[in-house]
């Protein structure tokens, strides 16, 4: 099993920080931003005398009340339709667990989010990528590819929408595209949805679950994670009208007992946060999104898309190898007592040899410290000593 | 994958209290005891701003302390060599992930916790039952039996102690018995130990852990689960000495991101649990067990052994068949508008055909409860269609 690209260079900046140096760390996903006040005050009046198990498929309040969650994006369904997960984590694995046999294909546009590649592994799966282009902003590849890359072993599409780690948000007629490839060959269209929130420039999002004739392929993968700040509530689900799929899927939370009742209890009353803590949020991270956007692109022999959704951006760099230089930033490498941890895009995709000169930023800090991060890296790349161009 | 012993018949309780019936649920493993104060204050007095992602591994405070709590069960580890996960449940997964590779083989003497089923599957590993006898009380069986069994894919053994279904405390020279096993065919020895504290009889409960000269095949799993009546918190752990294994566990446990952050800081304040706690739950949990089984083996044609740990007992009753045995109980008989709720051993036992004549009974309900209880179980004996003797 491959070290995650995000963590396998934490060493390295323990030793950098050992030295004295500040390092921004924008190698992670994990927000800054507070987490609702409503969700942190129902954990402080937790008033049960016991901690008990919750349902396998999670609190049946809270999954009701989730489909009034899911109305508001025109998602239609029952509480019958979703088992909670520990995270999106565990509701991916159950649905690998549950949509595929060992050795079944799973096709995934890569760059993608390194963990599918654990997942995958933990449920005896191969993961097929099909290549999704820098220069076309990490578009859905062409139908074509996704026709070469089927075989009689292919059984499901997994995409990530807006993507981690290119922050692409796919298009309505993209969505389209899928539905006609998932239906023609009858696969399972899972969808990772985990940042339908975030979406900016006034572009919308569109679900795997808006798809019209392929209800009984889409399954969706949510999570609370990034919506609230809540990454450790440890609180996702897996929604999909196909009763057989989830009927054996509540057999894989069955064997795991329940999901963690207080993280529910909180997510539960994270449903009520005001819309203008995500307006408020939103406004955050789309100046975020344009400081890194326009410093990336600024920077000689560097280039980056402008990404729509998510936060994060996966950005081209003059570099050889971007193990080596993130490796480099935190060793060798500050400006001003200061450095920066990136995460080296080789790590998200699962063909060898591509995302050397690319990688991933997520804008999980403010305008102010992304602005000295984004110096740190320029000056870092006049010195760098594998530069290449 | 098969439904869970102890949920199946889910549907048909709730039938049975729709029916105005009340039914006293032996089922289940959620005891009924109080969560510590000292957890619950610590959740109630959460004062973060974000909820963020723990350590992968778990926080490190509550790893280090949990050390401690180790030492006073002479069990002597560092915090590298624990890794937190969401429940025994997922420490179990990590186990078999890491130890075991598709197709291999895991040795586990029946009946056995059901679950452990669903975590092989789940894993692609292939459970290889032996037999122990309820003549015996469910002691380890021969060596001989185990030799039999072991293969050239075998690659480690699973036991549970104090045992989940059947309450059996395994002695000193049983732990031996396996020791000389495992050391002699270089096997794993899981051993799953969440019921540590329930030891009855003065007893005293032995850790794989305390084996010598096998330190590097031993891997510990445990929950906070049932130690402080706080199996909500979803937060368990797996333990080893060995670091290869642990550096590969540590890959499953950074692909799902981190365990429960809230479940870790109740888990993390409940080390500070008086023992006074645990001088009362144990008193009160030797008092129902003694009334199940006097009760049990009062009624003409049942056996119950006196189990030592843990808060079960597999009872073996004339019947012809416990799963339908069960679903009657709870379909078609009251005694005065009552009724209890058991778990068919079938779904315990791996080996089809065994168990069809034994129950499980989880005495998670106080002593006037358990005795009304009873009652039913021994009118509905009286009456049962199936009886066999």
């Amino acid at each position: 099993m491959p070290a995650s690209p995000i963590r396998k260079l934490v060493p390295y900046a323990d030793k950098a920080k050992q030295q004295g140096k500040k390092v921004y760390h924008l190698n992670i996903g994990q927000p800054d931003i507070q987490t609702p006040e409503v969700a942190l005050n129902a954990i402080r009046n937790f008033d049960h005398k016991v901690i008990e198990y919750s349902h396998s498929a999670g609190i049946l309040s809270y999954r009701k009340k989730l489909t009034k969650y899911y109305q508001k994006h025109d998602i239609d369904i029952s509480a019958e339709d979703i088992i909670i997960g520990a995270g999106a984590s565990e509701a991916i694995l159950f649905a690998l667990n549950t949509c595929l046999d060992t050795g079944d294909e799973i096709i995934i546009p890569e760059p993608f989010y390194a963990n599918y590649n654990g997942f995958a592994i933990n449920a005896g799966v191969e993961v097929v990528p099909i290549f999704s282009d820098i220069q076309s902003g990490f578009a859905l590849p062409p139908i074509a590819d996704f026709e070469k890359a089927i075989t009689d072993r292919t059984k499901a599409i997994l995409i990530c929408n807006p993507n981690n780690p290119t922050g692409y948000l796919y298009s309505w007629e993209e969505l389209e595209t899928l539905r006609e490839i998932v239906k023609k060959h009858d696969l399972y269209l899972i969808s990772d949805e985990v940042y339908r929130e975030f979406c900016y420039d006034g572009r919308k999002h569109y679900s795997a679950m808006h798809l019209k004739g392929i209800e009984d392929n889409v399954i969706l993968i949510d999570s609370v994670s990034k919506r609230y700040s809540a990454c450790g509530v440890r609180i996702g689900c897996m929604i999909s009208k196909n009763r057989e799929v989830m009927n054996t899927a509540l057999k894989f939370a069955q064997a795991r007992l329940s999901p963690p009742t207080f993280g529910q209890i909180a997510a539960e009353a994270a449903i009520d946060t005001p819309d203008s803590y995500f307006e408020e949020v939103l406004g955050e991270y789309l100046a975020r999104r344009n400081v890194v956007v326009e410093c990336i692109n600024n920077m000689p022999g560097a280039y980056c898309p402008n990404p729509s959704g998510a936060f994060y951006v996966v950005a081209r760099l003059p570099i050889d190898d971007s193990d080596k230089f993130c490796q480099w930033l935190l060793e060798d490498f500050d400006f001003q007592q200061e450095t920066v941890m990136l995460a080296p895009a080789s790590g998200f995709y699962s063909t060898p040899g591509r995302g050397l000169d690319e990688v991933r930023i997520s804008y999980v800090l403010n305008v102010n410290d992304l602005r000295k991060a984004m110096t740190c890296l320029e000056e870092a790349l006049k010195v760098y000593p594998g530069r290449t161009v």
